[in-house]
Formats: C-alpha cells, sequence, structure tokens
C-alpha cells in the first residue's frame, strides 16, 4: 500500500528527472541560474521521510519506556524534526515562485503551519503520534501541489 | 552612524530581555510552550548581522581578483547567505503567530522575498553589493514588523 | 518529586544496563532494539535524490562557463555528493543486518563502490555528468535490494 | 577558452604565493588580508543573543518540571551554550589582533573564562539562570571592549 | 603505558605523514586524484579518540545518578558515537581501496560491525562500558590493518 | 564564588588526568561534574592531523594546477582549517584550567596564533605548504605542554 505510492512518486520522480534535465538545458536569466543552481532536484518526499521517522519514534516513544530509551528518543526525534523544517523551508524559498504562490494562496499558509507542526513534533506535545500524522499530512498537501506545479 | 543604531537596537534588545521573561513567567498553553522552548529568544540582529557580513564580501570581492580570494569569497558569502536564510525561516517559523500574519498580511511574502534574495546573495548576481544591500533592506523591514509586535 | 522519580527510573536503568549488554550479545533483538530508534524509517530515495542533484549539477555545469557559476556548482556538489555518501552510510550500517549480508554478498562492495563513486561525483572527473548516472545506477541497484529485503 | 583563463589565474596565483606569504608576514596588511575575508563583520551580538537564550531556557526550566520539556531544554541549552561559545571563539581568534592583546592584557582570560562559563551554562550547575546571568555579564565586558576598540 | 602507544602512534604518523608527502608528489591518475584530495591524511586515531570519549562518558554515566549529568551523558555519547560513525566510515569508502579489500577480505564486515558497535555504543546498551570497550577493540583491529597497508 | 569553585575542581581535574577512571568513579560536586562531562578525553592530535591535512592539500594544490582540481582543494582546505581551530579552542576552553595557565603563561597566545594561523591555512596566503607546517610547529608546542599536564 505504502510501498505503491513510494512506487507512483519514484516513476512521478524519474519523469520529473527529465523534465528538469530539459529545464536545465533550456536558456536561462542570471536570475533564474542562481537561484537553480543549488536546488535543480527537489522532492517533498525528503520532508516526508523525516516526517515518517518523528511518527515512528513517537510510537517507538509509547511503546518503550525506559529511560534511557525515551531520553535519546526525543533527542533523535528533536533531529529529525529539524530536518523536516529545513526540507520544507528550501521548498518554499527555493523551488516555488511567485506564480505559484498566486496559484495556490494558500501556500504561505501551508508551509507555516507545517513548520510550526514539525517544531510541535519535536516537542512535548508531539510524543503522541497523531501529531507526526498531522504533519504528515500537511507535507502530503504540499507534496499534492508540488506534483502539480511540475506537470504544469 | 552604524553605531548608533546598533547601540539604539541594543537597547531595545535589552527591553526585550525583559519583556522576553516576563513571557517566560507567564502560563502558557502547550501549544506555546513547546514552541516556545527553542525561541524564547529572538532578535533580527542575527540575521542582519550575516547580511552585513555577506555584503562585506561582496565589496571585497570587488576589490581584488586575486583568484584564490575570490575563490574563498565565494565559498564563504554562500555559508553566510545560508546563516541568512536560516535565521529568518526560525523567526518566520517559530516567533511569529497567527495573530501577526493577519496585522501584517505582507509577512509571508516579505520573508519570502527575504529568503529567496538571501539565496541570491549567495550566488552568481550577488558578486554586487547592491544585491546584499537590497537583502539588508529586506531584513530591516521585517526587523520594524518584529520590534512592534514585540512591543505590542 | 519529579527528581525521586527520575531516579527511580535511573536505578531501573542501572539493572537494564546489564540487560541490555545481554540484549546486545544476543542475534536478532538487540541489534535491532539498538538500531531502530534512529533509523526506524529508511528510504534508499534519500541518497537518490540528492544523486540526481549531483547530476543535475553536473549538467548545468556543462552548459555554463561562468566562473562564478562553475565555483558555485562545484562548492554545491560537493555537498551534496556528501549527502549521499552520508546516506548510503547509514543504510549500510543501520539497516542491513547480517543475514541481509549473507542473502546478498555482493552489498559490502556494491555500498564500498557507491560512496566511493559518491566522492568521485563530489570531484574533478564528475564534472562529467556519465559519473552521477553511474552513481544513480549503483544506487537503484542498492534501492532494489532494499525493497526486496522490506518485502521479505 | 574558459579552461586557459583559469590556468593563467593560477599561474598568477602560483606566483601570489610567495608574495602572500610575504604578505602574511607583514604586520597588518596581510593579517587582515587573510583574516578580514571571512570576518569582515563581527559583532558581540551574536554571542550575547545565544546567552540570552541560554538563560531564558534556565528560567522555563525551572518553571516547569515536566520531564520531557526539561529534556528538550537540555538539549536546546546545549546547542546554545555550544553556539555561545564558537561566536566568542571567533571573536577571540578572527577580530582581536595582538595590538589590542596589548592595550587590553585582560582580554585572554576574560575570553577563557566566559567560554568556560558558556560550558558551564549548557550543563548541570546552570540549570541556574544566575550562571546565565554570569555568562551575560562576562560577554558585556568583551563586548564593551569590543567596541572600544572599533571606535578607536 | 597508554601514553608511550600514543607517542609510537604519534611517530608512525610522522612516518606516514612523510610517506604521504611522497604520495602527493608521485604522478597519479585523475581517479585517485579526485579520491586522494579530501583525504590524503587519514588516521584511525581520530575514530579511536572519539570512542575513548564515548567509554569515558559510559564510566561517568555509571558513576553519576544526577539526572541532568545523566541526560547531558546521553546527548554528548551520542554525538560522540556519531563522530565515531563518521570517522569509520571516511575510512571505509575513501582511504580503503580494493587491493585492501582482498588483501583483508575481513575489512568489510569488520567496518561494519564497528559502526554498528558505535551505534550501540549511542544506544541504550552502552551505557556499559563494556560495550565502549568493544568498540574501541575493533577500532584496534581496523588500526592495525590500516598501519600494515601504510607500510606496505 | 562560582569561580573559586570552578578553580578546586580545576585541581582535581588536573590530578584527574591520569587517575580520570578513579575520578570517575568518586563522588562529585556538581561543578565538576558539569565541565568534566564533556571533555574527559582529550588529544592534541585531533588538531595535529587536521592540520596535517591542511599541509598535504597546500602540497597537492601546488602540484596540479588543473583549475577544477584547485578549486575542491580550496574548499576542501578551509573545512579542515576550521576543524584544526575548533579542536584547538576546545583544548583551550574545555581541558586548560587556570593553574596551566600560571605555570604556562605563554599558553594564551600560543593558542591565539596557531588559530590565527589556522585561519590563515585556510587562506589565501596558505596555498604555501610553510604556512601549513608553521600551523603544525605551533600544534607540537601546545602538544608537549598538553602531555606535559597530563604526566604533572
Amino acid at each position: 500500500m505504502h510501498l505503491i505510492r513510494l512506487t507512483q512518486l519514484t516513476q512521478l520522480t524519474h519523469r520529473a528527472g527529465l523534465a528538469g534535465l530539459a529545464q536545465a538545458l533550456a536558456p536561462r536569466t542570471a536570475a533564474s541560474a542562481h537561484c537553480d543552481l543549488p536546488c535543480g532536484v527537489y522532492d517533498p518526499a525528503q520532508a516526508r521521510i523525516e516526517a515518517e521517522s518523528v511518527k515512528a519514534i513517537q510510537e517507538k516513544y509509547q511503546a518503550n519506556d525506559d529511560p534511557v530509551f525515551r531520553a535519546r528518543a526525543l533527542l533523535i526525534k528533536e533531529q529529525r524534526a529539524e530536518l523536516v523544517k529545513h526540507h520544507l523551508w528550501v521548498l518554499w524559498t527555493d523551488y516555488f515562485k511567485p506564480p505559484h504562490f498566486e496559484a495556490h494562496p494558500q501556500l504561505h499558509q501551508l508551509f507555516n503551519e507545517a513548520t510550526k507542526l514539525a517544531g510541535a513534533a519535536g516537542a512535548k506535545a508531539s510524543t503522541d503520534p497523531h501529531v507526526g500524522q498531522e504533519l504528515l499530512n500537511k507535507i502530503e498537501e504540499i507534496s499534492l501541489i508540488f506534483w502539480e506545479t511540475k506537470k504544469g
């Protein structure tokens, strides 16, 4: 079920890969050149995988009351959640351009809520896996818009 | 001139420091509790200082055509610009809350433009110090809103 | 009150220490016990996405002879290639277990070649996108084995 | 074409290598040449802001005995304290020059005490906000000397 | 006793340093050139020193049941253990070449076990210093092979 | 007051050099606990190994005028030089205590010169391996003092 979705995503990505290559060969202004250089390749899967890790750690935290295990779980969850934020920030700043924000006016708030939720996921409230699932849902919303803009 | 502005900012910060302490002692919801923990103290000066570094490097790049010096300048500018983005992203996600975005509807776009500009500042176009100055101006706009919300 | 609770947990831990060691010497459970916490979620897509970025940067390097653009391309490619190595190393150490290496004797060499190639991809030879493609092919080989072990 | 240009620059560099060394031995220019590039812009505010964060976390630690909150507080305080040390080390090594140390013989010890205190601030004793305040006081001492050298 | 071993290691390293220099001046293929650049100098001491730190923290964890001390010990041990893994991964990928793996067929498994053990050292089981010692023993095995290849 | 306590635990630490294990098992004050935890194990070899890498890269830079090779050499040298600074800063702040500085009054300046030289090693002047050798000599001076304090 999950594997199927991943495979589909992979196929999308492969197609996107070619699109990216086409883009790379297209003449571009200095502005897009310097913007595209660090980020010719984007994939919301990077944020999603880290967020899945956050949720998995929350489930293990609930299932194991060993204090050392829990101390490590909080530490590692903090790191994973920070990576979720970073990958989302990069998408928001480096991939999405003004036309995308005009076409999807909710994007700014969606990213702000998702990154806030990642912060929440790294924190007290988030030893509850439902918070991790909420984060995954936000990332899925962003992901759908992302792939739509790639198709566009 | 510059020193005067910095001193004033410092005084503002010191006052804000107390405000922050007051906040810290105030009862808070779980939501604000977990959000505030990593970020009880915010200051746009962190982004501004790194952006000043970006601009200073651009000026030195223009003034020195030694290839090794320029290679290092590009590398270090990249790092500084990345720090500018990080400090701005943290402010946007961790400090500013929904009421701020309602009171200042331009905030989302302002942060998106500033972080895009920081990306630009780390790139080809940005060996021109005017791009660094543009970045500093955006950060100043954000800073004014930030201190207004602190006073509020 | 809080300290007392923690101290008690601590005593539990002390006892758990030895139990944990015993576990560590046991073939399967301990290995997954200490390994699963940081890495309950794995996905070769993390390495693949960074490798696609490496190859995309190589394409752009070939398509743009501006020296500043190329200097930044080399820098960013280095960073992406380092991330490819890191994601592959984590898979090799944290996900794959002795039974996997018995079932797939080529895995050690495959990971060693892929990470060496990522190093190559970050270097001189690799301004040729064919090297980036070679890296992607190795990651695909690893990915196929990974998903096979997941199904297993 | 591009390679030729780079090779020529490279030959220049080769020659510049010795010239650079000569410069390095000269009292002021070379020192600023190699030192100023990464750090044309310095501001003790960077250390102060992180230290304010350390103290604010200490206040919150004292005000909240939730074990998860406290575990995160210790983790984040450790990170902030490390940043305090880093910003102070950079000032001590990259900004301050021999003439400053002659004019302010206490500077070495002041920086050593402040960074030791930042280490303390990251540790057990430092769940007491007074330790955070001590750290802020040391940074203020450094800051006063810093701005005096800037005026000079 | 330990100091004596360190001094000897240092002498070995110094000799290796010259060998490394000789290597650096020898003509090399593009392949080895780009591989050697980041890693002209290798020393298993880097992994060993971090592993000694892991074991020392384990000793102190056992000797101190203060909850804040233990929370910090777990955090710092995690960081040290991560560095052990990193230094070992770099040796495995960047220093050792196919002829080494043919001459020492156990090398792949040895590195995989050592890095898994470093993960263990960063985890629950590892609050027992015997796990840290096990890690040090694996690193010693790798170190002996490393210096043998350097002599070769 | 706090400093006095620090000095006392410093003496403990000094003696603890070799008897670190004994000390680790002995009951300790909070003050010594927080100081010893991150830094039970020190070795100037960490700085020396990175500095050898800096010098080796300088040799290779001089021996290879390929522009891509040289661009990568400058980047990697910058990273290695930064690590040299970090390892030296940690020794200066976390290992050396007031009695050491009284016994070796030149230590502060020695560390300041070594870290400045590491900065130089990461910069223009440093494409000359003699600068890397100068850095290694400073680290050797520090190393001799370090091992003397360990014996003491």
